[in-house]
């Protein structure tokens, strides 16, 4: 098999984590049959030598030119979300397996047409992933594997959180991850979107039902020309979620909860055990067995760096931690997984647009004075 | 100053933590004008025993009898909720100053008496308080502090939950405690209500909309007589409170919350700092001040054990730790000083009445659909 | 059986704590038999005020008297440990049942000479003990029931540490616990015994082989006059042991540790399991079991307030957590239960001396180049 | 400046790590003029399979052609430790910048060697550096910062330990690591030399004098054939040590410390403050800062992933953890920035040498009944 050709099309703060990823993987997981071959953006000099310090062969200003490639098979879209929609069907048409960083798209609608293609691109063997990177989180991936195993039996009552702090000061500015048009939302849909997910991802379920309410705190922000601006997208977000199996979920997301930078916390309750994590501490899985002796219980803090662990045989020996970046490299993993054996990978674009309808459900139960919205 | 008399009514859990405040308060705070005078209970063998063991001069079986008579001053009431109107009104009739255990009562008609009779007991310099008794935990009493100083800034956004599990087991048996007729509520009236009261405590401020949902998970339990009978109150709660001062806070109690044994846990995000409390360690207290350098910011775990924090003077050197029950005697210190200074004790009647209203606000919310409702 | 009558010597710190146990133990434990009926000190006044306020029946400032008199069945010795051996021998010489407050005596020679009165008082039936309270800790009692049961396999590594900071400012000021020939020694006598003991106590093994030294960080201090004075004990302590099973112990005390207040910690590692605890949150206990499934091994933080664990049933419900003071309460309980079943209670005398021996052996290694010495 | 070639000899697990190092600093910190350029191992396929994918342009079997080579102007070795010698000094002979990861040699003669012939190529200006990668760990950098600037007042006591359980087992089998022939030391070499590094680092100071013991607890492994072999090495070791600037220092390391996996740990105690790492939450530092008002007083937890942070400019907005790898990446940045501005980077050959001096005297005093050495 010869080698897959890879581009990655954007190289802002994600471009730069999925570069890292693309450059790492290989050499973790002996994944040598692909090659970091352009990283395409609008400037031609900062993309240059983004590419030359990033480890990819060359660099490109065209991605359609690009798309048109025969040497390229791989195409990871890092553009800010309203570019995704164009390119990604624009990639899946002409024969290219995609990665789209999260969210999927900025409308329903574009996520809706995506879906379509993506269905359509599969049933040809063109495959595609939407980019929820915190799924490939080991400790993650154990909880998901305790609760199938069905060590919390009935799961009942999960907390999930994502806190961070960087517009907790009034005096942060103006940028175009403020303003609706550019961003859609705020903390909904750059953090909360990624609660929803874990929390269906880990559970092996889906929200049917979401009420919830969003707030700005701080209306207006200093802007370029020193004037002040209208802050149109929400600073924090709370949710009341109800899933297929019977449990309950509350989601809160902020971006205002000074002190915390980026906690991202679950807790989850079932009849016979229970499971914390916080990504600020991401190789720690705390698990409390409610069948052991009564006298011995107790929240026990699973260091998950053992060669037992998901995605840990490829790395160091136990006790060497991992950070934010490597949940990357298994995606990578994965993906290149299920190519090379003809699977579709997940989450599916199909499953960002659920995603996307639950967040788009607790926005219309905000305005709506908070009462229950059928997902 | 002759010594004030002391009457408990009830000896059930509460009235012995009551009871070992009284024993504990005078010694740790130099109060000794008061006497432990009587126990009141039905069967008359069991409080003897309890009233020797408790340290009480006596014991009683008819309240009725210890409310006349002359050589008691102030009456404590640890009965069930239902029988806190009648007892309180008729003591505080009497001249007695009167401490009602949470929660004030078992309907908001019978509570809004017990605050007219109050009013009227107070113009005649006869006072009432209802045991909130974590308002008088140290760490929270320092929270409160700091709060008011500023150091806080703008309070934004306030996480509140109070988990328990004693009902996670299927198993766990049919009590008064689940039944709609004896406690009105589950989580929401015995744990949520602890909560709502520390976040208006801690903020010096009122809850003026809630919004909420209820739920039992569990909706038959083994019974008495062997077969399974319903459960008429909710497992867990959820609820979104605006504040006065204008925070967001969101409140979630729960008594199926495996692992979880007494965590009532508090997150406080200001404009300038935050705080971080759980009374599973409530010795402890977590500052986050972002006016400190960039570089040295993080929660600082504050050991409330000094001779500079609240209470603390009373007890041991620092470190020595404090338990759950110190705060019914911090409770017996504070009343007690109002009352020797002629100034009301709070939390008031009123403050408790305040209190039933926001958790009906939150019942009626989750009968609603989730809309919000004034309070 | 008519009701022991008790008496404590001394009034400071220690006789504050040891009368509030004789005031809660009964209420706790269900233990009437007994009266708090004497509180010894040298000022008439104080001791009266402190009697009075400390729930004992009257005061006296001649304990010689007391221990004439025919309603006095306990002493309770919470004097300087320069007064230990002569108040200890009279009163287990008046067939008085006596606790005495650790250290048992100032000199090796003292507390020999009060084992052999105690020896010869036990077989009269008149008991004795030290008061190495942390013994009585929930989590310490739990501990050494795993390590009992085997959970820990074949003990082979213990790290203790007992850090304090109260002498970490320079300025603070001269006292008779910082010269030799008041106070013995420093951290060594004041906190590394507790470390000795526990660890002795947790693992049932004996320090065979000692290694040590002290050092004086903070030579002078400010004395009374104003003028500097010499600090003749030590400010800080480091040992090592070997035990009588094989395990080897470090033991690393200070009181200039700063921002440490009362950290009494131990970890201790076997071939099977491994624990950890830690006095300033004395409500829990982590425990490692390395038999456990792989991917599922961590510590688990046990919070130790369920009734199934030593001495809990006694108080309250889980979660709700006991405070600093209870361990004296609960030294009370073993040790009324030894005399009601004619039983010798632990620590004796002889452990006392015990550990003085092993402390005695670390000091001496100090003065010899850190030699290792056979205790 | 044409790119800087390099050579890694040594494909091991610490070849890897180097790899990944060589592999990403380039990308993190702007750092494109060095080449990845032959990767060097005994192996012809395996070493060619390596550098294939871990991103070596070629693979080489002879690490003497490699020398000879003028397009390789860096050689950083990760053989086991009894080839440094060699290899680094033909390598510097050979005017090579020379990386040789720790510790820098089997014996104190070969160390003693290594120096000389360092000292020697330094005075050419061909740079030489031993890899105590845990120096770069942005939250170590962050202490000694701390330290310097006065945060911690004088530093009195510090308490390093470096636990890990992989020979908690009786069973694990026998490898070179077990013999002394082949490994010098046990746990002493391999990672209390890690601590002893990291405490004259962050104290920037000099052990003085040190006594210690060795232990081995499983005196017999499972060997290959089967049979049982001799453990020449010590499982576990202690130490204490004067410092320069008049600090007392504990040691501990140990391979047996069941459910610790990487806990390289310190503590540190100044007149002023105190700080706190662990390894396996490297990414926290925890400081008291005794100024603080005395209310408010505790360990902060500093996320240690701020921009204002050492090193953290290179990576992802804060909260976005680093994993253990990185300090290698950090390593190589501070390497190549020496060598790009004619400075000697550290810690030096000679401190490698010195560190091993103090290693030295530890195994000394643990051979002499325990007696303090002059270092």
């Amino acid at each position: 098999m010869s080698a897959l050709g890879v581009a990655v099309i954007g190289h802002g703060f994600m471009g730069r984590a999925h570069s890292a990823a693309w450059r790492n993987a290989g050499a973790a997981f002996g994944l040598p049959h692909y090659r970091q071959q352009v990283l395409v953006g609008r400037s031609a000099d900062a993309v240059a030598a983004a590419a030359a310090a990033w480890g990819w062969q060359e660099s490109a200003t065209d991605w359609r030119a690009v798309l048109a490639r025969d040497d390229i098979q791989i195409v990871d879209i890092c553009t800010p979300g309203w570019a995704h929609a164009e390119i990604a069907i624009a990639a899946l048409r002409a024969g290219k397996h995609v990665i789209v960083e999260k969210p999927l798209a900025n409308s329903v609608d574009e996520a809706e047409q995506m879906v379509e293609v993506a269905a359509a691109a599969a049933r040809r063997g063109v495959f595609s992933m939407v980019g929820f990177n915190y799924r490939r989180v080991p400790a993650i991936a154990l909880a998901r594997e305790l609760i199938a195993a069905g060590r919390l039996g009935t799961v009942r009552q999960v907390r999930a959180s994502y806190l961070q702090d960087w517009l907790a000061d009034d005096n942060a500015p103006m940028s175009w991850r403020l303003r609706a048009e550019t961003a859609g939302s705020g903390a909904l849909g750059d953090i909360a979107s990624h609660a929803v997910d874990l929390v269906q991802f880990v559970l092996t379920e889906q929200v049917m039902e979401a009420s919830g309410a969003l707030r700005t705190f701080v209306p207006q922000r200093p802007g370029g020309a020193g004037g002040a601006e209208e802050v149109t997208v929400d600073d924090a977000v709370w949710a009341n979620l109800r899933l297929s199996g019977g449990a309950s979920a509350s989601i809160e997301a902020s971006r205002i909860a000074t002190g915390r930078k980026n906690s991202l916390h679950l807790e989850i309750y079932g009849s016979r055990g229970a499971l914390r994590f916080d990504l600020e501490r991401l190789n720690e899985l705390e698990f409390f067995d409610a069948m052991d002796p009564l006298a011995e219980q107790g929240f026990r803090r699973i260091l998950v760096t053992e060669p037992e662990h998901p995605y840990l045989k490829a790395w160091w020996p136990q006790g060497h931690i991992l950070g934010w970046e490597h949940s990357f490299s298994h995606q990578v993993r994965d993906f290149l997984d299920c190519i090379d054996q003809g699977r579709a990978p997940s989450p599916s674009f199909a499953e960002g647009l659920q995603v996307q309808r639950v967040l788009g459900a607790i926005a219309e139960s905000s305005d709506r004075n908070g009462i229950r919205i059928a997902v």
